[in-house]
């Protein structure tokens, strides 16, 4: 996608925090989401400027904009989606581009729109973002997680398959697998998952209780625009304009249940409690200038001619730097600032988001509007980027040492994880992502 | 659950072809599910009897029933469903009994009924079966695949990993997986997957295009009906108010693609490219004269407490008669009748359907209405009772030879398979599933 007068980074919007340089949401970014602020009200599509949300419900009843940008916001003020963006989003990149080019000109500094009607219409729908809770974005169909990562394949296969940890496979096809759907949510709060777990010893009935391994999984959120008819299969070359945007997850894993359950068919109770996303999608659009080549190691295969193309390797991978960081009883007790576990980026993915997308529909799977695809965890090459505790632990074998005292090899009750990400590039304004924050509850068990 | 009027043999109905002895769809069954005469309708749920479908919304314009049926009625007129049974199967076993009530006295004859007001809405509720489309009986959230035949298991673990055919955890843990959603379907016709397959040979690049290894699996299908909320599991002793009832799934499996795709993660383009439901769901109270035993081998252990019970273990399984059949576009052409490739029975499989919910909500995940639970390939012990050409054929090896000259290993195109079942006991009406019909199309592929 080529730059346009959206990406302008000497732009600036009359709604003035969004010009802070710390700001996640410059009028460069614009991303969606569904917020309320009571629990009474219905869900609402909401688009994040600074520290305000643009009810697009309310900017749709005042109806500003004209041809495919009045569609599109038409669309977000569906009833039918309550307040989700799933009808924004089958609509299609043409009508996402309206609306976002529509919003950036209503909401910038510009002689012509500070006494314009679609300003006025603007500064009536605007809602604080403090107070503001939020539901997933989208009712999410179907959940996908890949393991793109292949720092992350290679180190938790050493701790399960310590002859080959990483399989034959890996650098041919996108692995991935079904994730469940109804347990996803934003800001979580979960009880610990009880389960099975290795015998003692063989020959012993399977340990029963609540995990003693739970981990956190640092990974990207993909949110399928329009879908594809079943049988008809995405190409790459078009695979992104079926992608909406890009978010968060943080896919909770219970090792010890995981490493009993999971074979033959793959991980199920070990996942499927808990999985927290951020509450804002960054459209592919906003992270257009922060496209960067796709670092596949020197020596790798080429991908089969269906996964490959010289525009993926060339621009089809991101640059979004990403964080992950602690907070735990104590630490909020004694005031204590969260403390950063790692930090890695997404541009060290394997495969790119166009090639999950081209792989998922190979076999005529149908994708629909609002499905979502986790990019597995996304750990960078120095163990210090590990995106899991599995990871940085070693399988729990050397605790991590927090600053104020404690020490963890697994999570705790009480602990609190928070995912964080950001863009950044010379020239560019920094394009946030906000928070996918959720924190375990002690399991129910007595 | 106790056996009460709507169970009584010798009820008849005023629907003549409900009575016939070969009806899937006695008066003692009255299965829901969803259907239009022209795509130009919408979706309506109903109820099938004899050659008859009652259509619950004109049956619920006229108001016939009181109280909680009619409630239950209410919920299936619902515009918001668009014809699906979601919202019946949300409120709950007391309003599935009190509307399966009501449906069996106003459709059986008896000297009160036959003037009453309530037959009168019946009868002008009635559409014929014939001709009628049918979608998925549910909004489907999450489709959560099972592994419950030890038979099957086997069969398939001997090909897999002969030296290990059944893993560990298989006799402890109800293996299962999470499916494609979106890809399910009734009266499914479907392109042939193209994927990646295993290389030829060591360090050549995977092989890719139409799958060569194209197969069925015999399925039953569980409806969730009330869910669960996050973080509270429901225990094996409430297990089944959460079940709506019962259909049939054909869970077409690409054999080449998923062997090469499979480790770690499990099954993912192999399965998610078309899965087939059978029209009806058969509720659990329909099934309750044909409970039977669980049949868990001398020897085996004793499942931990969680998945134990007596109740579950004396009554837990379901005497359902299994039947797949295939017609070839050869034997279509010459008139021949579908061939059966195998029979078998639910009675064999190794876990219930009340200790699968158990198990899938045990580390907290939710369960919602609609849900469904495929229970995997329910291959009998005998080697012609085997649920997929996988086995039946031993990994395309021993070619079956159908009785019109044609031989198969794996489904060729234009194939087309059929799954049925029944229940029969002595001293019962005979309960139908209908069938689950789909059929193969070329690959799309130049």
């Amino acid at each position: 996608m080529q730059l346009n007068e959206t990406h302008d980074p000497t732009l600036r919007s009359w709604v003035t925090s969004a010009d802070l340089e710390s700001s996640d949401f410059p009028l460069q970014n614009l991303p969606f989401g569904t917020f309320r602020h009571d629990d009474a009200e219905p869900w609402r599509a909401g688009v994040a400027i600074g520290d305000r949300i643009v009810d697009l419900s309310r900017l749709a009843a005042a109806a500003p904009f004209e041809g495919l940008a009045a569609q599109a916001l038409g669309a977000c003020a569906a009833p039918a989606h309550e307040g989700r963006l799933n009808g924004l989003m089958a609509l299609g990149a043409d009508h996402w581009h309206a609306l976002r080019l529509a919003l950036s000109r209503g909401l910038r500094v510009d002689g012509a729109g500070e006494t314009s009607p679609v300003r006025a219409a603007l500064e009536a729908a605007l809602r604080p973002m403090a107070g503001a809770h939020h539901a997933a974005p989208a009712h999410i169909g179907d959940y996908t997680d890949f393991y793109i990562s292949l720092h992350h394949a290679t180190a938790v296969g050493l701790q399960f398959r310590p002859d080959q940890p990483l399989l034959p496979n890996y650098k041919w096809v996108p692995i991935g697998y079904h994730g469940r759907a109804s347990s996803l949510g934003v800001d979580t709060a979960f009880r610990r998952p009880v389960g099975q777990t290795r015998p003692p010893r063989e020959g012993a009935p399977p340990a029963f209780g609540p995990s003693q391994r739970l981990d956190y999984e640092l990974e990207m959120a993909i949110y399928i625009g329009q879908g594809n008819p079943q049988g008809q299969r995405i190409p790459l070359a078009n695979a992104e304009a079926h992608v909406f945007g890009l978010g968060l997850l943080n896919d909770w894993s219970a090792r010890d249940i995981q490493a009993w359950e999971y074979q033959p068919l793959g991980p199920f109770l070990g996942k499927s409690f808990a999985s927290t996303l951020s509450p804002w999608i960054v459209t592919l659009e906003a992270l257009a200038p922060f496209r960067t080549q796709l670092r596949r190691p020197a020596g790798d295969p080429a991908p089969l001619p269906y996964l490959a193309s010289e525009q993926n390797a060339a621009h089809g991978a991101f640059d979004v730097q990403l964080q992950v960081s602690i907070s735990t009883e104590q630490s909020r007790r004694a005031g204590a600032p969260a403390h950063i576990l790692a930090r890695s980026n997404f541009r060290e993915a394997y495969w790119t988001v166009a090639q999950l997308v081209a792989h998922h529909t190979v076999n005529g799977c149908n994708l629909q509007a609002g499905d979502l695809m986790g990019t597995g965890t996304l750990s960078g090459p120095r163990p210090d980027e590990a995106g899991s505790l599995l990871e940085l632990t070693e399988g729990g074998k050397t605790a991590l040492a927090l600053p104020w005292g404690e020490q963890r090899g697994f999570l705790q009750d009480g602990d609190e994880i928070c995912l964080s990400a950001y863009c950044a590039a010379p020239g560019q304004r920094r394009i946030g992502f906000g928070n996918a924050t959720g924190r375990v509850l002690p399991a129910d068990w007595a």
